[in-house]
């Protein structure tokens, strides 16, 4: 927000009576609000850009000869999580900013789900000394599923309301649909609160059509990112939803949507662009919005409407235009300069009026910051974990037991029901059919809960993993196919105060330690990058073969997602929000 | 702004766990958002819309057969000041309603240049029995030429920032260049307040161009009403600019505009309509915003296109899409039904749910408020006015005098210095070249001050006019053809404490009172649109052959406005918004 010091300065640079402090000269511009290319200068005066007029020959000493390239706005990433990236904010800057992102609207669920509001601001403690600018989605869910699952902290109507009067909160993240067909008061007040302050809602109505849909529609809520079908993004749309187009590391939304735009020649007015949950791996191969807008246009979107979806779309979505989104007098100066619009590849990055990106190097250093030592310690086992822990004892031979089946690349799971082999008195998996045990170990040192039920499709052989983010509610989830190696996973997870560990037969293969919140390294990305192969490398030699093991994993306990999940207390029904059985009988 | 109780009303409705008051059966819906039109049912419980969902059979008392109609969002004026009807708000509900508008964008900087804070205030009282919604659009400039001319009050940040604070304020209302330019801190300061409350900053660029517009952009501006040509639009939308495509009483902008959008195959997106000004006669002759609506597919533009920009387009620029513009679930249940879209004639209104307007009859009565007895007396003169009070002592045969050149159809004047008579040692106008005296009169007791000048092209060949209404001073302003004509006239209108008339020879020829802030009516729209004709035939029985004399009257002596106006210290240099000399030597 400016101040009226810096609106003076914009004034006096424009007025010529001060010097502009950058000049992109003889660029094709693109303009997002009038959608036409045009070769004009961009006058910046520190944070803003001051001018676009063609033929404005403002005062500026440093003055750059941008011709033969485009310069666009900053891209906008609508939705993410990036705890899911393993990387601090500060050290996710050396992977996106090359990618052109400028803006991020963050949905802090996971360290809000382990660390409440303390977490939120302690993350967003270094906001001034990145190259990029974070916005904050306040968790509207901390718990997600309150009563279905233990997690570190609970933020309520006052606690939310309290963060949404902040600059840098944009709107109340994704509110998931059980919470508004089911009336819940603390949520609805979350609704109401987050509008009267002009900030929007955004949704999580994945699965959700028809009159079901249109209720959860009609309590406000503004987006969703959770489409996957062409009729589901066209029935958002129609109850005046937007569409957040997501391309993530397990979710791959995008062809299938931008297909649907073209062939049936919809607006993408209301369309914007999100990654959701992207690893590092991911993002360093294949980029990050740049990504969304490069392949929307290889599948025949043009390269205008693909901008405006990463750019002005969003920020009007968000209320933000006057201040993101587009190059033009008085928003923020936060430019890509790139050499062709048919497969944008940013040359050079300006955030806030700084280059921080150039001709392959990036600009600034941005340090991993101290952060307090509470936040390097939030895992606790309440009970020590052996392989009994894990043991569901049966009298009979055989179990008749309610099973999560894995549907590939999508975070949703089926409910199937299988008969398990009881060996022992106990029951087990059964590789044949690609069964294994799933475990849930609370790590908050509240209880001591170990939720154990059985899974299907994660194609592990031998060994175990574990992973101390599983969402929502980040417990330690383990898969494995014998208990000792689960029990050992967990205990390797907590001490390294979080992360990720791999065992064989009572070795530890590979570990990566994530001990900010037990979400988050403390490492670089590249660090974390390499550290992250290791480990799928591991879980590869277990067997795995499933693209990005570790994300999948965190995945699979979601309460929110149909049909089953997991968590410390047990198998989710989420279609009813509650627990059932392990068994089916 | 919706409660809790509300919120949680219309999804028990569409639960089926309430049942809907209304339902609009079989209805072809235009769909705004997705730019569709296909048949539906649609719900409504109370104010808002329920469902829109086919199919979704929710239980409902009160069912309507809408077959072969078509329904849409009721249309918004982005801008008005509605004070230029002459009516109240209770009173232009009999008038705008039956057109379709269901939210009035109200600029009050009249009755708040007359009554400050307390003005609005008392304007809004009957917000909540109206049959349209009313929203604010907080004057940004009381008084608007500090220092040029004397009004009823002042409205500095502090003011601005507590009406700005309230749920019916949705914008600062239109702050002129100079105060941008001048980087004049108080304004630049209300500018900064708003945008930190997440509203918008409503522009007024009338006849900027080039860096100039550039610079007055970069503050913040988040509109304009005042283009008059094509080029003017696309400069203002390259700027990040929304448009708001004005056809008032004496500004007819639309067929250029819209012209220009079609000739050039411009996006509408970023347009919106509004009529700034509209006389109550030509509203009810010619309509609302619908004529608007309606010219524009004249002129070739989809229906679909030019009902958003009456509709989503406005709500969207406001910030307002989850409240209104749009028939979607959650947001306020204003409908029009008609049989076309192609001469969008209203059948039926619904207004927050309620049928206000049906076959012809309007379905509300809106009787008069009792405003507090103030409002009624707010018109002082300091000094007894007589026809010495106008007289302009000169010492030569001729005197080179600045005039004020009229400019057919245009609030713009033109700044020319004539040589005018002196006779018996007073400057007189000169009929044959249509040069009348002009003059000012301070109305608020504070100082008497009498401002004179000359215009050209009023065309009134004898008597007085006055009217009480000068822009934005609200003094009251006479033309005359002989000075004693002219005061009587300015006595006549305070006598009414406010209001019009038209003098002939010593005789009132016609008169009408505007009690309430010397700028509305107490009667109704039909009696006010009566005497409003009287008038005007009195003017023209004074050989006035202007459309909207008393329109055009009031608008001369605006400050703001280029190139010269006239207020009661004297003429006004708008560019260097300065007062100049009468005589040019």
């Amino acid at each position: 927000m400016r101040t009226i010091e810096e609106m003076k300065s914009i004034i006096r640079a424009g007025l010529k009576k001060e010097p502009c402090s950058l000049a992109l000269c003889k660029v094709k511009l693109v303009n997002v609000f009038s959608r036409e290319v045009y070769t004009t200068d961009i006058y910046i005066k520190d944070k803003y850009i001051v001018s676009i007029c063609p033929g404005a020959n403002l005062h500026c000493d440093t003055r750059v000869d941008c011709s033969g390239y485009y310069a666009l706005p900053g891209f906008i990433d609508s939705h993410m999580h990036f705890e899911s990236t393993m990387l601090s904010p500060e050290a996710l800057s050396a992977f996106i900013v090359e990618k052109g992102t400028t803006t991020l609207c963050a949905d802090v669920m996971e360290i809000a789900n382990v660390c409440g509001e303390d977490g939120i601001r302690c993350m967003l403690e270094c906001i001034d000394r990145l190259p990029y600018r974070m916005l904050v989605e306040v968790s509207s869910r901390v718990p997600t599923a309150p009563g279905l699952e233990t997690n570190g902290a609970v933020m309520d109507e006052t606690v939310v309301a309290r963060l949404m009067r902040e600059e840098f909160s944009v709107s109340l993240g994704e509110l998931d649909p059980p919470k508004i067909l089911g009336e819940k008061e603390e949520y609805l007040k979350k609704v109401v609160d987050t509008l009267a302050m002009r900030k929007i809602v955004n949704g999580h109505a994945i699965g959700k059509h028809g009159q079901e849909l249109n209720v959860y529609a009609s309590s406000g809520i503004s987006d969703d990112h959770e489409c996957v079908e062409v009729e589901e993004m066209e029935d958002r749309l129609r109850l005046g939803m937007k569409v957040l187009v997501r391309e993530g590391s397990t979710e791959r939304n995008l062809d299938v949507l931008i297909k649907g735009v073209l062939d049936r020649g919809l607006s993408s007015e209301n369309l914007c662009f999100c990654t959701d949950d992207k690893h590092v791996d991911e993002i360093k191969s294949e980029g990050h919005i740049n990504y969304n807008v490069n392949r929307a246009i290889e599948l025949g979107m043009s390269p205008m409407d693909a901008i405006c979806m990463a750019t002005i779309n969003t920020a009007k979505h968000f209320r933000l235009e006057d201040e993101i989104g587009s190059i033009t007098p008085g928003r923020m100066a936060d430019i890509i300069l790139c050499s062709s619009l048919e497969d944008i590849q940013p040359h050079s990055v300006y955030f806030e009026g700084k280059l921080v990106f150039d001709a392959g190097r990036s600009l600034f250093s941005c340090e991993q910051g101290s952060y307090p030592e509470w936040i390097y310690d939030t895992v606790h086992l309440k009970n020590a974990i052996t392989a009994d822990s894990f043991r569901v004892g049966h009298s009979g031979s055989v179990a008749k037991t309610n099973v999560i089946q894995l549907i590939d690349r999508q975070i949703l799971s089926k409910w199937v029901v299988c008969d398990l082999p009881v060996i022992s008195g106990a029951v087990a998996g059964d590789l044949a059919r690609d069964i294994l045990k799933i475990a849930v170990v609370e790590r908050y040192g509240k209880n001591g809960n170990v939720g154990v039920g059985f899974v299907q499709g994660f194609t592990l052989k031998r060994g175990a993993v574990a992973y101390s983010m599983s969402h929502d509610h980040h417990n330690i989830v383990t898969i494995g196919q014998n208990d000792a190696d689960m029990a050992l996973c967990v205990n390797c997870v907590a001490g390294m105060r979080g992360g990720l560990a791999a065992v064989l037969d009572g070795e530890v293969l590979a570990y990566m330690p994530l001990p900010i919140g037990g979400l988050m390294s403390t490492c670089s990305g590249e660090e974390v990058s390499q550290q992250l192969d290791d480990m799928n490398r591991a879980a590869a030699k277990l067997g795995c073969t499933i693209p990005a093991p570790f994300m999948t994993l965190s995945f699979i306990s979601l309460p929110t997602v149909p049909e089953l999940g997991i968590t410390d207390m047990g198998l989710i029904d989420v279609e009813n929000n509650c627990i059932i059985p392990l068994f089916a009988e």
